[in-house]
């Protein structure tokens, strides 16, 4: 089983098990990842919600997006707050753990117990920190396809995830169009756009403009690089949301406060607000990790796996797809899906797909989408009744 | 004359009178600023292009832009680059210098000469840093109405800028509509959004986040806070792009690579691109100015001087205005010029309305787009006829 060098600032005095369940794999079973470098042994860390039946058929993986982790659903043992998707997955909602097997798996690279810079190189028993290898989209799922294999699980029902965990939905239904009976890429892309990439950088270099951030090496030196990485998360929070949701919820409204301060104070709630986000953030989540995970991001380009056609890498899948995007998402805009739903046709594929009008910007697919959970039901059960699964009641 | 206490990086070994014209006014004209602090002396430096006529109608006031400067035109004496409106103001040009009398004001809180918190502060020859009084807007445009009394200008042909500039264009307006006959607010708002203000709060944490930054105090204390002013640079520099620009310029493309480095190295160029530009903005521009000028801008809501109403602040106004937007611009996008359309109309001013069809952002004021030129060589050309200001071939 894999350590925790030095737990994040909220992770002490936590239970050994809060992580969920954690697999580590002998060293005959390394992850070969895309750059060729191996990580040895691997664990894996993950949680689950619901019941597998006998079939193993109702398996229902869900990807996490960047700064999230297993905790999809019950309440995140850092935070103390409601998993991710918790509006989604559960008895009776959309996802619905009385009728399927939700896993969501830790991905490689991350912080919540899954081999990652923050986790302990057993081959020198120090933190791993930049001496762990870089890794791609296709190596997180290496990883999660190297767990269902342990699980026995052959074929999932579906895999869904927003953002980064979109990115995850595309690469498993191109990479093992076998096992996803039904996929759900939200709010993503195939590949990282120029500015998304831009974005990332900055935070990469707020990051590492940190002293603390100690070339990477922190955890050994006892710092915690919070200021790099507090500036690093506002900036992309600010993608998060929209223009019209941050003039909405803030607009220019003063911070507890009659008039401007003329000074360097957080005068606007959205100071404050942002400043409050920086803040949470590092309290939960690992400077080092966030730079192998944005930069897994940027490296994504699911085409160039497939001589740079997109259609190629669905070619004659036999997966359903739903394709979702948001009209007020700048960071994954609706002609990015719409680029994969072309490239799904092209392939021959199953696909719908459902553009959502919000103004809650990227973030609305963890957020209250009345329409988004009507529509995403619709199709769950669609795929479960050709599936053949038993709704809770004829179980 | 004002003293620069520690000289920017590129401009030590500068002939003194590098930055232009500069005047100190006694302490008897002190600038009493919206905060109610007074900057006293006030230092004000700026540039000219072309000659004033006998009548001194025709003087044409730029406003420049949060990290621009009086180098409108010629060639900029820090980074020897042409000056920032050089498609534009000259011989010929549509801002013609043979016609018009040019004159381009280093903004105070800026730190190209104008009283900021790079200079020395008399009351105690220490830089003043921190202890230099918020400004605002109508500050910064206050100075410069102090500046052209000190000419004899009383009216000004025309006042143009974009982005921040536009803000002063608005500014002037307002405060002084007799003085202004007619006004070019390009790529800008009356008031600075929830977005705006966010990015730039991103941008003042990275650079206090830097140790070098010492509180305010590094003149002082001989320290740069390079990274963090880089990484405000590089977050900023996303926003006056276009993701359509981003994706033009360099999609996807490595950068002097065949294959991606599965490392931390700029793989891409747009992240080589940005590195770039945080490099070479801090050898030309200071951190606090940085903090100051955002400030304003983020302070910057011309209504709230009119109780509320946008229309009131152009009530009954004779200045002639043609208000200009990008359609890729993000930062200022069209409905924050509609807006200003909307009450111009609203007080009865004469006003006209362009949205040039664009991929290159916010930025866009300040690249070729010659469809930008036609139209205000055309604006520009009326508005002298109607001023009774001969062409060159007359004078």
């Amino acid at each position: 089983m894999s350590t925790l060098f030095q737990p994040l600032t909220a992770l002490s005095g936590l239970p050994a098990d809060a992580i969920g369940d954690v697999i580590t794999f002998g060293n005959d079973q390394p992850l070969t990842l895309d750059s060729g470098a191996e990580i040895k042994p691997l664990t894996v860390a993950w949680k689950t919600y619901g019941t597998l039946n006998a079939q193993k058929s109702n398996a229902f993986l869900l990807c996490h997006a960047l700064t999230l982790d297993q905790y999809a659903a019950g309440t995140h043992p850092v935070t103390g707050k409601p998993g991710w998707w918790s509006s989604m997955v559960g008895p009776g909602l959309p996802i619905d753990t009385d009728r399927f097997f939700v896993i969501c798996i830790n991905v490689v690279g991350g912080c919540m117990g899954s081999s990652g810079p923050h986790e302990v190189d057993p081959a020198t028993g120090k933190p791993y920190g930049l001496n762990f290898p870089v890794i791609t989209v296709r190596d997180m799922v290496r990883a999660q396809a190297m767990l269902l294999d342990h699980l026995g699980i052959k074929s999932l029902f579906c895999v869904a995830g927003g953002s980064m965990g979109g990115m995850q939905v595309l690469q498993w239904a191109a990479s093992y169009p076998e096992r996803v009976f039904s996929a759900l890429p939200i709010a993503t892309a195939a590949r990282h756009s120029a500015q998304n990439i831009a974005f990332h950088e900055v935070g990469r270099q707020a990051i590492m403009a940190d002293p603390d951030w100690q070339g990477g090496d922190y955890l050994i030196k006892g710092t915690t690089p919070r200021k790099g990485l507090a500036v690093a998360r506002m900036a992309a929070h600010i993608t998060y949301l929209s223009e019209a949701a941050l003039h909405r919820k803030f607009g220019r409204t003063l911070q507890d406060r009659e008039a401007l301060s003329y000074r360097f104070d957080a005068d606007f709630q959205v100071e404050s607000y942002l400043r409050h986000q920086g803040a949470m953030f590092v309290e939960r989540f690992d400077a080092n990790a966030y730079l192998y995970i944005t930069r897994a991001m940027d490296y994504f380009d699911l085409a160039a796996d497939y001589g740079g056609s997109l259609a190629q890498a669905f070619r004659g899948s036999k997966t359903r797809f739903c394709v979702v995007s948001f009209t007020s998402d700048w960071l994954f805009p609706t002609p990015e899906s719409k680029k994969i739903v072309h490239a799904l046709n092209a392939g021959g594929a199953n696909v719908s797909f459902v553009e959502f009008d919000t103004d809650k910007g990227h973030d609305a697919f963890l957020l209250d989408v009345p329409e988004m959970f009507a529509t995403l039901r619709g199709f769950i059960g669609a795929a479960a009744q050709a599936r053949g699964l038993n709704a809770k009641a004829d179980a």
